[in-house]
Parts: C-alpha cells; structure tokens; sequence
C-alpha cells in the first residue's frame, strides 16, 4: 500500500499543509497560535530575532533571541526562508526545520507579520493564508493602553499601520475577527480541519480506488 | 448603520451562503444533514418527490411526497430550481422558500444528488459543493446489505453508480469521508465555519471602515 493509499490522508499525497497565521502585531496571531497547538497537532514555527526580549517573553517561545552575528550567519547559510530589518533588528523565519517537517506529511505553522507572509506567498504560493484582524481600530488601541507598555505617540503610529495592513486582506485566503478569543480559536481550527477537506486537482488516486474497486466486486 | 457594516457580518454584505450536500445514495447525506442542523442554523431545502415513500420517511422530513400532477404543476409555474425523472419518479428542489432564506441572509443547505447538484452549480456558481463519499465500495455495500432493502442485482448496480459519480469529485470544493458519523459532521460544520472566513472579492466594506477609524482618531 502506498502512502497516498493510506486511508488516513484520504487519498492525498503525504505532505504537509503551510498556515501562515498573519495580521497586524497586537490582533494576537501568538494567543491563537498557541491555543490552536492545544488542539490540533501541527509544527509551529517560531521567528529568530535580534531584538530584546520583552517582559515575560522566553527564548524558543515568542522567538528565538540571536545576536547580530548569528543572524548574519543564518543569512549566509541559506538558513532563513523569509527575512526583513525593522527599526534596526533582523526578524526572520528559519527554513529547515519546517521543510523538514512538511516534508514528513506534518502541517506547519507560521506566525509571521504581513511584510513576511506576502514573501511566504511568493516562495510557497500553495499556502494558506489567514489574516488575524482585532474587531476595530478602537478595541485594538484599547487593549495597547491597558498593557501599558506604549506611549500614545507610538500607539497612534501603530493604528495607521494596521489601517494600512489591513489592505492586504485580499491577498488571503481566510480572515478571523479576534473579538472573542474562543470563537477566533475556533474559526482557525475550522479552516484547518475544511482545508483537510478540500479538492485539490484532479483527485485521480481516490476516483482510481473506487474505479478498482468496482472492477474487483 | 446601513446592513453591511453590521459587526455580525464582519464587513459582508447581507446574503446568505447556498450550500450543497451531495453524494451518491447511501453516502450519508441526509444523516450528516440532520445533525449539522442541531449544531448551527441554516435553512434545509427538502427535495419534492412522486416516489412513494419506504419505510419511516415522513412526508416533509426526508421529502415532501406528492402527485405526478402536482409535481408538473410545480414545473410549469416555476417553482422548480432543478428537477430530474429518474427510474420514472419525478425529483425536484422546491425554489422561492430557499431563495427567500438565502436574500434575508440565512444559509441554506441543499441535499441533492449529484446529477441535482452540477445544476444547481449552474445556476448559482457561487454555491459551496460538499461531496460526501463512503470510506469505500466495500463499506457501503456491507451497509446497504444490513439494511436490507435492496437485492444483491441492485446493490451490484449501485457500487457501479457510485464508481461514477466519484469521478465528478473535482467539480466539488470539498468532499467528507463518512467512516465516523461524529467527524464526517465535525468536518462539515468546519466547512461551513471555515467559509464564513473566507476572503472573497476586494473586501471594501471592511477595509474602509478601518480607514475611516484611523483617520477620525
């Protein structure tokens, strides 16, 4: 039995699908992610960076904290599937562990911002994009206030940049409203388990089961 | 606040989605159908038929029974959104309650066969088509020889229908396996979710209104 015969993948060749889960920073790309490892099995990516760490965050969750010098490194190596500088620090996503993953049929997840998905794209045109979008301008300023780790300057500099990303959206494949968290968990997941059911090309290995089958009866 | 930027309609505009459950006989449809409808609401179109009703089918649950005469009646006024004379009973989907359903904005779920279904995508080329399809020729003949109702010449016959309707898989947007009743209607309703994320068309609605937030900021 081949491996496209397994009646696990229902008749699809063994390869992964790639999720990018985008969006303006603060729609809570990272809260979904990881809500949605809690209920479906994927690999999820984590983004290098030379910038800080901020508050709680660990090295290997939010990102994984480099120095200039390695990043340069992974720049060199090949390493890095997608890249940018943003206020003078490096973000970018590390290629080979992913690939290795898709590779071996298991679905990968990439939260990246909207300047890094549309690479993505270019490089993967078959993945599935989802735009994480907070349900308006004012709840998306409101929460930034209450997290208290912005001035209003910068707060205000952030809202005409999510204006503007939000003009990317049909480039996507999907949107989710991050209004209540649980329903925005739950619309990922959806995507997820109907993009499992989706018809993709020509479909000859089940016709062909069932074809042979018939022809065995 | 004009319907289209009713936040329930993240930005849409106000129209339901027509979805189409189809699938050769014994597949599962009407099953997967009625336990869809105890998880979200839609509105479901029952056929008219002027095949006499088997065992426990209830006038207006599986179908709505009634006379050649009144049938005919149906085709002339036209009242019929597709209608098909198989084995010399007449099948049809009833039109003005699903049309009325889908322009106040509610879905509507068809379930129709599968020479039903390539018409209706004629006719509403935007309409969602889910197949659903037997984990196997082998399972569905065991299945339908439990039941019981069907000589072996018959069910013989029915594997070869099925073998051919498969192959119109492609011309669908998703198919479901039915092997487990539970996922087969977790993967459906996950459609469904799934498609009210969906990004279609240049998404100005929603684009505008964050426009115009930031700029009265």
């Amino acid at each position: 039995m081949s491996a496209s015969r397994n009646p696990e993948t229902k008749g699809k060749p063994m390869s992964g699908k790639l999720y990018v889960i985008s969006g303006p920073s603060g729609a809570g790309k990272g809260t979904i992610c990881r809500e949605l490892a809690k209920l479906t099995d994927f690999y999820l990516s984590i983004s290098m960076t030379t910038r800080a760490p901020r508050g709680t965050e660990q090295d290997g969750v939010e990102y994984f904290f480099v120095t200039r010098e390695e990043f340069e490194r992974e720049i060199r190596e090949g390493g890095l599937l997608e890249y940018a500088e943003t206020y003078g620090n490096y973000y970018g996503t590390p290629k080979r562990k992913m690939e290795a993953q898709l590779a071996k049929g298991r679905d990968v997840v990439l939260e990246i911002d909207v300047k890094g998905a549309a690479q993505v794209r270019e490089i993967y045109p078959e993945a599935i994009l989802i735009f994480i979008i907070p349900p308006s301008l004012a709840v998306l300023k409101s929460r930034l206030e209450k997290r208290g780790t912005e001035t209003q300057e910068k707060i205000r500099e952030r809202m005409s940049i999510v204006a503007r990303e939000v003009r990317e959206i049909p480039k996507y494949d999907y949107y989710v409203v991050n209004d209540d968290l649980a329903i925005a968990v739950r619309d990922a997941k959806a995507i997820m388990d109907a993009e499992k059911c989706s018809v993709r090309g020509p479909m000859t290995d089940l016709i062909e089961r069932f074809e042979e089958e018939e022809k065995a009866l």
